[in-house]
């Protein structure tokens, strides 16, 4: 079976993130913790377990996004910068392994 | 196609859930909250991008945990009552469409 | 962590399938076995991966479509018949296990 | 909202796949043949509902180990020629297109 991926590779991004990338990522990781914090709300409110469960599924959804696009970002630069200077394979197996953990 | 369940259905648990039972619920998001602050973070720290994916599947996997939880509470009460009470058709089509939001 | 369901638990439906329910969910088979068919023939011809993997993913629809039918049926007829007897708890924990294996 | 991919984009692989590669994903492609086949089974003998679903999931499992190798092969060839070739963009995006249709 596959192995998992670590919790902390001590790798670097190969270019480091501007302010504006970095703003927008924790701008869509702020809306994310105020939906969590909304669905602890709904929960002391009693509410309907479908629309709670209809609000989950918008966080996993826009998780998800967020997900997406870092993964599109380090695609462009890490693993682009692994292939050109000749070492894309461990690089390709790593983006591979974090694909499968998100498609479960 | 499908319609999209709605946001607030206006509906209540058939029955009330107990302290016992919310606290538990809220732990658990309490705890989801706190990854996502973890994650941000880990933005701030321009932490390494698979790094932060690992975390962010992680966190889909805890709210598609108390998703379950949830969506078995709902089962159990809910739906079972509508079956009792001669209508549980509508609550079964209610409960594969929000089944079918979280296979996505 | 979770037990597996078995391959063949050894039950039955409640309610023996008409021979139209049968019919309907077969061709939908056979269209899905027409697919895998095709994508081995784009094997074949040495066709463009991501033309391969846009024909995975619709077969991997189709056939979670056949899933959610199959799983509605089951819960309006076996499900529900075990709710009304006052067993539905067994019932409704094997079909929350059988939907977590279709979310992954 | 994205765009869907084409049905046939009209492209090739960058390496032709070799008779060892294509028999390889052949033959996973016939016993997923197979499996659909031995569902199609199933249903005319009235299998339990859980029992078809279980191997419903179990194909899905194996349809997609069959497209993240592909997928695999494809970014260590095509993607990968494509950033050496200094046009790795359009082929990234691309390829995160397909992901997110195997991750939903």
């Amino acid at each position: 079976m596959e192995q998992h991926l670590p919790e902390n590779s001590g790798k670097q991004p190969v270019k480091p993130r501007t302010e504006e990338e970095k703003q927008k990522v924790l701008n869509r990781l702020k809306r994310i913790e105020g939906q969590v914090r909304g669905i602890q709300k709904m929960v002391e409110d009693d509410r309907y377990c479908v629309d709670i469960l209809v609000q989950i599924s918008a966080i996993d959804k826009a998780l998800n996004q967020v997900g997406f696009s870092l993964m599109e970002r380090h695609t462009k630069h890490c693993v682009s910068h692994a292939i050109k200077a000749g070492n894309g394979d461990e690089s390709i197996e790593e983006l591979m392994k974090v694909m499968k953990q998100f498609a479960k």
